[in-house]
């Protein structure tokens, strides 16, 4: 019905200065000695699994073949892999790791590498096991909605191919022009209609997925229910790749909305933004698909970076600003709660001011000024992301208070090592993302950061990564953000399922 | 805003003849040697942690006050255990369980023992450890709608202290005014509005768990989104009380619906019913919130154990109905929306005849019907029921072949082996109940049609249980239903979580 604007493309990795490696940059990482390191007798045995051009072998890891792969796109971390192998089948996936679970070799799974947590690339030399060419639709069922793809198959990809039948994919995000649904699973991925349709631990009929010893766990159930057993799809959801590499997908997926309608709103205060949202869980209810918020920072750094000659579709500046969408089945019903919802929302002064969409070419344009955001503060410097989760009333007081903070230390300004600081989010979720430029790749800027926001959200019961997962950005903070009993257990499901601990080692659960 | 009728009550099981023992019906049980049994010396140390009103201890099995414990409601199932205990909190329970370990003291959860898989009824002697006395409501976020509860909260008490908030439960069954949360989680139940609001595995936000050793897992996280690891809960959804003690439970609660409408249609073969149900889903779409079917023998049942003197809704005989609900936020909408459904549905032929609730008691009426379905097959006799999962198309087909394969042995019909076999479901979900009328305790009868169901199921790729769970009823055929990889992966479970294998045994996964 629409799409949306990607706000991101490779060509952003190749045409800029390469971030430190993460090891370097955090020497708490020590290469694990148990593994081994890549021969060229191991790339002989990948040469009798795969093609030769499924295959990138570079003793260079800063090679213009291997950098990709080494590097994320929001270029904050990097790895030194000299080997990057593209199965195409299941089957290819089992003898790759079963090979290097024999051998000791440490493999990190990689899908459309639009992950900000690191997860997706290399510490040291781990073995990269890239799933781009594994992308087969392999099945849809357009009575029960269920869709089985390989790993590999990019969101938006999918959703195209819904389109025509009437169904569309339950979850949207930024990165949908090149994420991939394996990679999704494997980060418990949310986005911007999570509220409507629920996560993925719901979402998720059945998965294929190779263990680390080579097994293929088949279990791509397309039935809606099944209480035989135990649930094995939910342990592999969100174990960001440290359990087994998730190659196929069941998901279940709604009915195409046959309406959908957006609306902007400026707001005074973040109090209003609550009241605003109450309202709309009130008014809109069923038909309410996202309701995302941000700050009149935000306005600034896209209108500076992207759409200088573009007028904002509020007039005025307004200290935050809203967007709300609803996605229902019949046109004129939508309406009429939406325009009621908004007539509202301005007669209480709840909001300042408002537009809507009138046709979907507008409701593009308005998406777009939310989506811009992340995309312009990477263009601005150094980017770094953060996304916490909290009880809504305390959403945007971390970032007041970060702003204080750091402010006060007279590093928050044009300039200064926080050039940028802004927030927004999804309201209905209770999920901020705190974005800052970096001055350069100051080491010590970054640590700082992370200790404010992360600490922030342990001491308000917070979450420090509501969707984006752990990776190695966050492995250090875990010891604080879990207690031993959770870290025990998560320790326990590791030994048993990896015991040689070869699948995405350094990420998710802390080594000691 | 509108409450069911129970369709149980502890009644039954004092004014009817026992069923044989789990174990004498299916001697392919074995009591466990290495299990202790139960001395005067543990029962002093239980009587250390608990009020002695909080333990139930009768050297006879059969005795007034153990019966209860030691049967289900559906008289299926009968165990032989002396003590039940009932924790008051979960610092007891965690006792409860590190002594149980320690002296390999098997043990049975049991909440409402509304089950009917025989999951929470002893095999032999296992202590049972009932939840009934856990049942404070710790904790409601009215902006996000989180509740936390104890294990042993009802779920129909929970429904009933979030009316006036303007909130609901998530999940909604027959047996509401006896289930409790920890056995709704522990089951994975689903339900008549799982295809609203989705599966447990979706709305449970947080768990508190006393693991096999007695350690507590405290994770009662009232967070939406959470992706700090594992999602540790997962494991216990479903998982039948083989790996912990549920003892608290978060849970995201949705808005109240403003409306709920309710239709009934009559209509001519399971394909008719199929059409209104893919014509429910393109005009109702996101107001639908049920879509349940039955056929003309379920209505003769109901009508002659329960409804003698009472008219059925919908005048004349059908070979199938239909229930189908709206939960929505404007009344008007949804009645116009709904109108446009069943005129199109009546002008295209698809249903013979229908009618519409004009108020709440006639909600409550239409849907007795549904729900009268199980009681009156329980007050025929001796009662089998079955919940299979399979695509749509098939659902029915199942009970056509059952007919006509019993039929030619003539064990079908009033004086037969089986007096009485019928279909009911939710369509919605592609889920079926087929429920049977047994001549008595007739072991082999019970034995044929478990054979004949679960395998129709099996080679037609569908679930031998899609929400009922396996207990001790399907255990045996979990080797058919479940891959060797996928047993394999639950018992690496189960042994790394429950390495004594403490924790109900003999249910879920299969000895060998």
């Amino acid at each position: 019905m629409f799409q949306k604007r990607l706000f991101h493309s490779s060509k952003f990795v190749l045409n800029r200065a390469l971030t430190p490696l993460t090891h370097v940059k955090h020497p708490e990482f020590q290469r694990n000695p148990a593994f081994s390191k890549i021969t060229n007798k191991d790339v002989d045995f990948f040469k009798t699994v795969l093609a030769p051009n499924n295959i990138v072998h570079e003793s260079d890891p800063e090679s213009v073949n291997m950098i990709q792969y080494n590097t994320d796109w929001f270029n904050l971390y990097r790895g030194s892999s000299s080997l990057c192998l593209f199965p195409t089948t299941t089957d290819q996936v089992s003898q790759i790791l079963k090979y290097c679970n024999k051998q000791r070799l440490a493999v990190v799974p990689q899908g459309g590498n639009t992950g900000v947590s690191g997860g997706a690339i290399p510490v040291f030399d781990e073995i990269i096991v890239n799933t781009s060419k594994m992308n087969k639709i392999r099945h849809f069922d357009a009575v029960s909605g269920a869709a089985v793809v390989d790993c590999g198959v990019v969101l938006e990809v999918l959703d195209q191919y819904l389109e025509p039948k009437g169904y569309t994919v339950p979850l949207d995000l930024g990165a949908k022009g090149s994420c991939q649904l394996g990679g999704n699973v494997s980060t418990n991925a949310g986005g911007l209609r999570l509220m409507r349709f629920g996560n993925l631990h719901g979402n998720v009929l059945g998965l294929e997925v190779v263990l680390p010893d080579g097994t293929i766990l088949e279990n791509l159930s397309t039935l809606r229910k099944d209480n035989t057993g135990y649930d094995l799809k939910q342990l592999f959801i969100g174990a960001e790749g440290t359990l087994g590499l998730v190659t196929g997908v069941s998901l279940l997926t709604p009915r195409r909305p046959k309406a959908v309608n957006v609306a902007m709103v400026g707001l005074d205060s973040f109090e209003d933004v609550q009241k605003a949202f109450v309202m709309a869980k009130e008014d809109l209810s069923e038909i309410l698909s996202a309701f995302e918020f941000w700050d009149g920072d935000s306005v600034g750094v896209v209108k500076s970076q992207m759409m200088q000659d573009v007028n904002y579709p509020i007039d005025g500046e307004h200290a935050f600003y809203a967007l709300l969408e609803t996605q229902g089945s019949k046109q004129e019903h939508d309406q009429e709660k939406l325009d009621e919802y908004l007539g509202r929302l301005l007669e209480n002064g709840v909001a300042k001011d408002g537009v809507m969409a009138q046709d979907a070419k507008q409701v593009n344009s308005l998406w777009g000024w939310r989506e811009k955001i992340p995309e312009s503060i990477s263009k601005s410097g150094t980017a770094m992301t953060y996304d916490v989760a909290m009880e809504v009333p305390l959403l945007y007081k971390m970032v007041e208070d970060a702003k204080k903070h750091f402010g006060e230390k007279n590093q928050l300004g044009p300039g200064k090592l926080y050039s940028n600081l802004l927030g927004f989010g999804h309201v209905g979720d209770g999920n901020l993302h705190i974005m800052a430029n970096l001055d350069g790749f100051d080491n010590h800027g970054q640590e700082a950061m992370d200790e404010f926001v992360f600490s922030w959200a342990m001491k308000n019961n917070g979450s420090i990564t509501a969707e984006h997962g752990v990776g190695v950005s966050k492995v250090n903070y875990m010891n604080r953000a879990k207690s031993p009993v959770q870290l025990a257990l998560m320790r326990t499901l590791k030994n048993a399922i990896d015991p040689n601990g070869i699948m995405n080692p350094y990420k998710v659960i802390p080594e000691h």
